[in-house]
């Protein structure tokens, strides 16, 4: 059997064709035409997919049908109720994905299709309660339960991003509510972090407070910088303070972190930990910790998971 | 078909004997003998299983099963690891009762089982994602996803009360760790703000520090006390905050609020939602808040509903 993955993205819409057991077939990109409120996305993914099939001689009888992220809030029925950039508004994405494809079609949010990539052929491989975090532009996370991603009433579970971390920050978050875990631990979150420190900090460093950005932190950080390293203390400690709450509520095998940020590798670990094991309820404090393996096509491989049997 | 619904406690073990329906046919206590590690609490459930039948002449292939609440970490293959006041360590429970009574059995976390008999007869009714709050001398909790039980890895899911409010609180939790939200939100926790805020108010207050409860703030409330008021802002504004936070990650559909503190009634809600809403992702904005309708009964509700087909 096959089936397809599908990650959605502002710009290009990624596609993979598998095999049941995650073996890639074949894997492209079509862009994503936002224009007319996004009418044109759906057909063009259900074009790709026919082409694909004939290409491959793959009979429709033989896929398992077609899995979707979508970078929005999704119900666990396949429907969105608004989009930030892709154009749609209401929309019941899985049934106008199956009636456009006659295939079976399943749809989850972009993070939380992410995180269950990372299970089945990432960084989380082996584990069925994982936290997937995505430190970049801001943070994003999915959690997966036995298996399953965690949906949610309004299909904004695994949230993490925006977990009250300082309710008396005055900045805002992009959500628009104030003192959320991205504001201290997206690379945006880290620059603040950075200005705000360079601002007070008397010592040297290589660090430009006009320039900074998140990798310049982290590299400062492997050649010991202090101030970078001080940066790197705040961010970590928001991080595994905010891991440890997560851990209260859903008490997961391992954390999967991804994302820009996550390039700096392993050394991350190093900040989180301590103040995660600081924080951790006494039955939370074995969980692992590791680097994402997919990335961008993490989304892809989740999309296709969530369609097999 | 019956069941039976079991929740064990430090002294003693509640018991009831349930149809299908929820229909509560029977419903008794035993003491719970804690001697020895323990070893009689299991074997006095298994008879006390046994006599009911009798009593009622029910055949054992009339039972769906025995779902049993325990105070203590489960992990979903009925596993204990520790308990601090059944005697018991390391346990095979779950087979150790199904080899005594012959009858499937389930085993969940105590808090966790009370939400699951809110969510099926009590104050959760009709959802399916649903999160129960315990205000008692601690804060309990249970995550209820897609109407099942979040057990978690080491079956420690839905540890609300330690999620981390205050990292450079002073004070220390039950729990050995600092600033979790069971310091903040539970009745011993209301009295710890109560005697902070009365050691610095120089209005006039019917409250007194040194004898303080937490029902006597609410009393207060009730009657427009301004220090009880201003102890019930602080007491709401931790848990909206400490909600919105449990919202981001699994976003529920109903928050139900059970233990001793919510005897304040529907009150508890004014000074808990504006907090909440202030700093809650707004995809989570709509969650409702109901009153726990059980009492002490949850327990045995959610340990019936665990073995049901």
């Amino acid at each position: 059997m096959y089936c397809f993955g599908v990650d959605i993205g502002g710009t290009t819409v990624k596609m993979g064709l598998f095999k049941e057991d995650g073996t890639v077939l074949d894997k492209w990109e079509i862009p994503t035409r936002t224009e007319d409120g996004g009418s044109a996305i759906l057909p063009d993914i259900a074009k790709a997919i026919e082409e694909k099939l004939n290409a491959h001689q793959i009979d429709k009888k033989e896929v398992c049908g077609v899995g979707v992220g979508v970078p929005a809030p999704v119900t666990d029925d396949g429907v969105v109720k608004q989009t930030t950039n892709l154009g749609w508004g209401y929309k019941q994405v899985r049934q106008e994905l199956e009636e456009l494809t006659g295939l079976l079609a399943k749809i989850g949010n972009d993070a939380n299709v992410a995180a269950l990539g990372e299970m089945w052929k990432g960084g989380g491989q082996g584990n069925k309660n994982m936290v997937m975090v995505t430190l970049g532009t801001g943070v994003g996370g999915g959690v997966i339960i036995n298996g399953k991603i965690l949906t949610g009433t309004n299909g904004a579970g695994g949230e993490i991003g925006h977990i009250v971390m300082e309710p008396d920050e005055t900045e805002r978050c992009g959500c628009g509510k104030t003192g959320c875990l991205e504001q201290y631990a997206s690379a945006t979150g880290i620059v603040r972090l950075a200005k705000r420190q360079l601002a007070k900090f008397e010592g040297e460093t290589i660090l430009d407070a006009e320039t900074v950005t998140a990798k310049d932190v982290f590299d400062a950080v492997k050649q010991g910088d202090t101030a970078a390293i001080l940066i790197a203390e705040e961010f970590g400690t928001y991080l595994g303070h905010g891991l440890a709450t997560v851990s209260a509520l859903v008490d997961p095998a391992i954390y999967v972190i991804g994302g820009g940020v996550s390039k700096a590798g392993e050394i991350l670990f190093d900040y989180i930990k301590g103040p995660y094991m600081d924080k951790a309820f006494f039955a939370n404090k074995e969980v692992k910790f590791a680097l994402a393996e997919l990335g961008n096509d993490a989304g892809i491989y989740g999309a296709a998971k969530m369609v097999l049997p």
